[in-house]
């Protein structure tokens, strides 16, 4: 416990003016619970009987309550000081503050009332086993892991296993060493630009892009060069004739877009990176869930020129919450990459990072993988039929086979449309997610991002069901 | 399993160069279990058929081998490709990475050989019943936590947790709302840094410092202000008249010199903050560890103008592979920390937080605390009598009553005198660490830093009998 004493008068009084202090300053709270006179009198170098004696007159005062052989307590106190304080903002003291500042209100996920559905993308697949082999890879973890400061590049075992993985699910060749864990690959994101971007730099993003990474590159203060994205993804075509140090990709599974790049496309972004010298951060962040057609090669598989950072991401694979991610850094940039990671904050957490060695390594991951991408089929099938069935006059549907969302456009539906769609689905208990904030040109192409991750085949269908009914209560001129 | 047909020839042929491929590329390790036929035909969209015929071909190739029973394993295979890519550095992509470059190597602890005993300072003190808390709140937590997205300031209890934590120990009178839980004190600079700091800008630092902080504000492009340390702590008098934009303190024990700031010296320090408009960033690393006298109010319980930052750490509380660490942000800066934080990465595991803040509601964390100031009191008590008991002689030693750490000061000895005493002790196996390195003026006091949390009070005396040894050999003329 905490006391500065004053130092006027007696000790007993000097102690209890400071507990008076810390009960009207709300330091202590009412109803909590002080410490024994014995454990305050070890804290402040002080005889017990000066404590028992403070603890006395305070109670006198009735400023404590004392319960019987259970100690002494706050009787009353004000609210917290904090919550006097001002909450002014000052002036924005760095021009990344006032960067960011002008960004859109950064949410995760809108604050929606109680739902009966909610089509959120995001949501994670929930697996009872895996929360299970979870808790039990956590207790062997703590059992073994150096409580230390570990290797800021992560922990070892956890290194080798992704590499391994990563060889098997995409393709890539790598080895431990080249493997950089982070949290999340927001992080391995804001490495990247750390280690690649001065202020004022250019890097080329798809359009529609993932927002998050977007903000993360404007209040870093990159010039964004937002590239078009079609049917095979990026539009190489359209990337800067001077070149760009930095171009953000997502080739699996375009974000928010579905489009998976093709391979034509693949080669010349490859092509286009080795001319200008430019870096490729690959966000591969749900290319594990591939439902139909050939597996696409990682844009780190297909590099032969060292300008690749694959980033991977186990937001999707296990669960958002544990924030674990990683980057396969290229040979030239492996030092920095790590360097900026050590000085950001010194490495990821041991224990986690040690039970998903081990989830990854007795095969349990993989059978979560084997569940997931079975479950997520059935659910993308759920919801497609849901969508023919009671949909198909307004949403045209793009089936890239692949990831945790699908996108059902509207054609020739204005923004304001969209929106009133919005709000009407949102009375009827339904949470619909427009694909137009996703776009920086303008107008933006109408559309909703569905995500079927987080509700069951039954009730994407009753989903399904529901959309048709705010879609025709929405707007009755349907699809040509 | 990740493959990519060609397309040329029949089916079975394909799948088989591919898993050539894959082989010679290193991507199938010697000894890697291949997908069972039945598996590997459901991920390539074939019948089963294809790939038995696949595997045969490859069999009888002896690139793979079947064990009665227990499947197919790759029966040799080259080096890793990504071992013979070659390692060369680029050039410095950025004025960030072109800043971390110039760093003196980036090393958390030296790689030292097996020692009988290691004075390292930032060791933990292993607790076994702490292991086994942690071990039961993980578990809890797991079973209780929201796997989705998370609050980016924190998990709701924690940030409740931590805020009647500091109210107790620290007298720093705030909400939860003003607590942004970050990944450990590093971050909480870093963080700090971002929102406050343009490239060029003066921050104020303590000489000596730590290095790692000093590190990361020069990659940020700060230029540095060394601001002396005497037995008071930061000489305010010696900041800049003009102001600086940002103060970096450890008032609580300055950290290396161990220093506790005077209460003269605080008032002193925030009367200049409020005149500048300057930011304190107030590095409370290990301030709950006090062994005698007062205690000293926390310069952001003193700060009636909300200027500080009090960021505080649960990497010696607890340990350091946990990183967790916490801003108290002022409110002129709340939203500006949380939003740099989101954009950094998105918030910090969620499991972990709820461990913690479970550890610290069920009074386990209390008594840790506790636990850990007895012993660290203990340990302290052997290394300082030992000292006085063999290296009186030659060691100064700085009792500061506070900490994980003291220094022994060797007045008059030379930078290489130091550098001579450290490896003749790491060859008699003691490890020593030399504070030197963490003075930015030159020529440095000598010294060694002396951490006591890593080893018995029974080592510690036979730690300081060895240093003794060590010292006559390496220097015969005493202190005077």
């Amino acid at each position: 416990m905490f006391l500065v004493l004053d130092g006027r008068g007696d000790l007993y009084a000097q102690v209890a003016r400071a507990l008076r202090q810390a009960i009207e300053e709300g330091r202590l709270a009412t109803g909590a619970r002080l410490p024994s006179s014995r454990q305050l009198a070890t804290d402040l170098g002080l005889s017990r009987n000066t404590v028992v004696t403070a603890y006395e007159l305070l109670r006198a005062e009735h400023a404590i309550d004392s319960r019987q052989g259970s100690g002494n307590y706050v009787a009353v106190a004000p609210a917290p000081r904090g919550a006097a304080q001002t909450t002014q903002r000052t002036a924005a003291a760095s021009r990344y503050s006032a960067r960011m500042r002008r960004l859109p209100p950064l949410r995760l996920r809108p604050t929606l009332p109680q739902l009966r559905f909610d089509l959120q993308y995001g949501e994670p697949l929930v697996d009872p086993p895996l929360a299970t082999a979870w808790r039990g890879a956590l207790g062997r973890a703590v059992a073994r892991c150096d409580l230390r400061y570990g290797p800021p590049a992560g922990q070892r075992e956890l290194r080798a296993a992704i590499s391994e993985h990563v060889a098997r699910r995409r393709g890539i060749g790598c080895s431990a060493d080249d493997v950089l864990v982070v949290g999340g690959a927001q992080q391995g994101l804001g490495l990247a630009a750390r280690v690649l971007l001065d202020e004022g730099d250019a890097v080329a993003i798809e359009d529609p892009s993932y927002q998050l990474a977007e903000m993360a590159l404007l209040a870093h203060g990159a010039r964004l060069h937002a590239t078009p994205v079609d049917g095979e993804g990026l539009c190489v075509s359209q990337l800067p004739a001077a070149g760009v140090p930095m171009i953000l990709v997502t080739p699996s599974h375009q974000f928010p877009s579905g489009a998976v790049m093709s391979m034509a496309r693949r080669r010349a972004l490859l092509d286009y990176a080795r001319h200008h010298d430019a870096w490729i951060v690959e966000d591969d962040y749900d290319g594990e869930f591939r439902f139909a057609g050939a597996p696409t090669p990682a844009l780190r598989s297909l590099d032969d020129a060292g300008r690749v950072l694959y980033v991977g991401s186990f937001s999707k694979l296990l669960f958002p919450a544990l924030r674990l991610g990683f980057i396969i850094c290229p040979p030239g940039l492996h030092d920095d990459l790590i360097g900026a990671k050590l000085l950001a904050d010194v490495g990821s957490p041991a224990i986690e990072q040690l039970a998903l060695a081990d989830l990854m390594r007795s095969g349990a991951f993989e059978r979560h993988l084997r569940h997931a991408t079975a479950e997520l089929r059935r659910r993308r099938a759920a919801l497609v039929d849901g969508l023919a069935r009671h949909c198909a006059r307004h949403v045209l549907v793009h089936d890239s086979g692949a990831g945790m969302h699908l996108v059902g456009w509207l054609p020739h539906w204005s923004a304001g449309d969209v929106e009133q769609l919005v709000q009407h689905a949102l009375n009827r208990g339904l949470g619909l997610h427009s694909i137009g904030p996703h776009f920086r040109r303008s107008p933006a192409p109408a559309g909703l991002l569905l995500g079927y991750a987080g509700l069951s085949a039954k009730q994407l269908g009753a989903a399904a069901q529901l959309l048709g009914q705010c879609l025709e209560h929405a707007r009755t001129d349907p699809l040509p």
